[in-house]
């Protein structure tokens, strides 16, 4: 069993109705004796406290476990953050809907109580190690445990790319754009565009095009595997963009390749021992409710 | 029957592509010895011919119907400019799709030959009003032949807006828009974003929600006589955007309204009597073709 | 302002849970010194009651209103049997959804109160007149309110036929069969099958395949006055069956002909004067819940 | 390398169509000296030839492989009686689309030659095994390679079932049915009713509701070694069946459990190396097709 001695506090920043959270927490691990490291995050939040804050880079290297109070989106930043150093996430939920922060503040004790003493579930993660190359260059490299997306950038216009898998042709598209999802994110922006639920613990990637032209257009999910690659097409004449978890944006010319594989280190997840993925389902996407 | 003296001659601008199919044209008109006024849209592709060019307004004045050489776009924004002064058109694609511009330059011959004595089916398609109004101004008013497009302005994000049918609340929304499609649009945006399609002779509006975030939407279709409000969330974070037909674009601040009524008039598109919607529909969306 | 004199009552047959509100209702019509005539159909429910009963065609002749407590399954029996006397239907929600039984029995006797005083809105709804063609020879014909199905009449196998609107070939499916629906059908099984909402005041036909074997297929809406016919086809290897509103079903063979005009007489629905229908949308249907 | 002596043949019984491709191969292989084992399929088509037939039996213990010609129902049953054996499966399309029979009659023998000089890819497919369990008892044990269907056995009725996965509950869901698919038959029924389309590879479980009733349900994938469960209801008044591959059909009663779990082995497909599933589903589907 591991032992948590050194425990990061990442919070969604700016937001001061999670103050009460944050603070409650604060006392809590302190009243445990753990070393508590504050990421740069929580400083207006915690402003006048005289507290010390540290860097992303310092939680990354000294935490035990970090713990993420906000919504999905603050544990999404954490997680490209810290899953190199394979720092375990721990998400309080204070956000709206909380698929991977999944922890309620009014059981945030008891449920950190029974993770303190082992009781939980780890979670491992697909995550997208996504490389954005022009010419012979490699532009950017990022990662997303959502999704990447690839979107014309202006109202009402069509993107014209091409889609490989493994380097076989899959198809030419015209579309608003396309969605790589992975498991994680796929009851996230993948599935408003019509692409299907994967269970978390699915090696798999999903491709959903965003309002294809073609009537035929359907999501395909092929293995995690794949090394996934997207073309702009020569001719295309409006701006598109690269999206990595809808917080790095990219922009990108005609012929730019976007060439997405499985990242080597996952994201770990701790979760409660009763957490359930199906009644999280139901509860949070009103999925398959009976009218 | 109406006899047709003064044609209006429109094409797609600074396509060289389309320049043979003019010439041939204008060749055409002048054999016939009809009045033809050549639009502005043709500078380019007629410059060195030493041909007067008239503007819009002109056309909109004089003519006796309008003859569109280019795609469904070129059809679009002249319907726009023209309905007003009920200007009967005929499209000749020398676009990709070509929906509304169905007269093929092969045949065009002598399918103006049938057209010119007087054999023709008229068309009336339904065309939106819509103004866009901050407080108590209305900002802009334009006219749509498709659809008008209420859109997020940026990749992934979302837009969140509540929708008025006849000033009864239709729903609260979160999406990357919302789109409002004319019976003609139906088979444009609209379908791309899962809307049904509408035949052209429906007095009917569509409804049709861009990537919800909520499972349970559906398009809906509503009478043509409606009125359509729609209003952007007082909180909205994100830039958006109102469209018309993807030709006129206005940026939208929260708490704007987009009112969308059916404009007092319809465009008038005159077709080949043996002209077959359905046929239209299979060829150019390969629409149910059998694997 | 019309005054109702006899009152028709109609129940779900053998449901013994609605007997207090029939009860009740009765009570209620008998105390307005109204001359009430109970349909047979309540032959279980008022038992022992003493009560005489009354065929459909005497309630058809005789009665200026109908009301019908149930679900809408008793409704839509109702209306098929009294549209053509044109008697006006009003309903009591006894059933699991009512879309169009909207009157809940808690308020059943103030709602009854004001339709009586004349404060009610009338509901005109399009119903399907079908036939069913063998050769030359009509085998049957009946009247549906919500949806003509044609449909295998078993598992996992696919049917082979065309459709034509007003003589024009539409396209030629392979599918489990083909619903086509009324407006007021519109949220019932062809919503299930992927079709759109059409909103009751509009005079159109959505044509909605089931599991359709081609990808390219979408639902399409046609004008209400179309002639819609369904042709099975000449070598289809399976049984198949066309269903009136899911209550009369009747057997097909190879090159049988369904022929579905508009009846030329609608169904009359009373309802409260602030019946609302995108409130029922959204309270029946979930439909646009936000999570 | 392997080396096949013993070939088994398996034809589509009763379609005279295929004679001539039956002929030709039978010649093909008897000129190669190979040992052929003629199954009863071919009865009827080689009559009068005086070739001995033998049962499916003996050609599932002595052959080395087989070949299959006819369509994918023709292959989906040789892969269901043949798996447990692990006879490797080459297919001839003789059928209509041939997702699962991929060679064409006329590069026939050239395939062959490849595939018999060791010149092929083998690839494993997934395929449940499915119990129908009534009370205590097991009523019926098969298997499926594309899918196991729970269907309403008539035309517009609904189904009322609960589904578990590894014994945690999914849904209560109201529907036509539930398609629970393979990768094999992601392309099959359960695309028809909107599925995604899952890569060959994926070790992966489609659950495809038909025509739910319920706005907000989405197909969901699951491991492929996950026990899946769905329970017939309880009040559920209308006859029900469960389908194997649409070949073998077993009626259902209320509270019957219908308990599906991966075989332990796998069905080998024997294909020529140039198989590009992806030019399969573009060529096949029409997948993705620009109009």
């Amino acid at each position: 069993m591991p032992t948590f001695k050194t425990v990061g506090l990442i919070t969604k920043p700016d937001d001061p109705q999670i103050r009460n959270t944050v603070r409650t927490l604060l006392a809590y691990l302190q009243g445990k004796r753990l070393d508590v490291l504050v990421d740069q995050s929580a400083a207006n939040i915690l402003q006048h406290t005289g507290l010390a804050l540290h860097p992303r880079s310092e939680i990354a290297e000294r935490c035990d476990v970090a713990i993420v109070v906000g919504g999905d989106g603050t544990l999404l930043y954490a997680a490209r953050s810290l899953f190199n150093a394979q720092v375990p996430l721990i998400g309080v939920n204070r956000g709206r809907l909380g698929f991977l922060v999944d922890i309620n503040p009014e059981e945030m004790i008891s449920r950190l109580d029974e993770i303190f003493a082992g009781e939980f579930q780890e979670d491992h993660r697909l995550l997208f190690r996504g490389e954005v190359i022009r010419g012979d260059e490699v532009l950017a490299t990022d990662h997303a445990l959502n999704d990447i997306v690839v979107h014309v950038n202006e109202v009402v216009r069509m993107l014209e790319f091409d889609t490989f898998i493994d380097g076989r042709y899959l198809y030419k598209q015209r579309a608003d754009g396309l969605i790589i999802s992975t498991p994680t994110g796929s009851t996230a922006y993948a599935l408003s565009g019509g692409g299907p639920i994967l269970h978390p613990n699915l090696d798999a990637v999903s491709l959903v095009p965003i309002c294809p032209h073609t009537l035929s257009n359907r999501p395909i999910v092929v293995n995690g595997r794949s090394v996934v690659e997207v073309i702009i097409g020569p001719h295309n004449p409006v701006p598109a963009m690269v999206s990595f978890d809808g917080q790095t944006n990219i922009e990108l010319k005609p012929c730019d390749r976007i060439r997405i594989t499985r990242a080597r280190r996952t994201v770990r997840l701790l979760q409660p021992v009763d957490h359930n993925y199906f009644e999280i389902l139901r509860a949070k996407l009103k999925w398959s409710e009976q009218p």
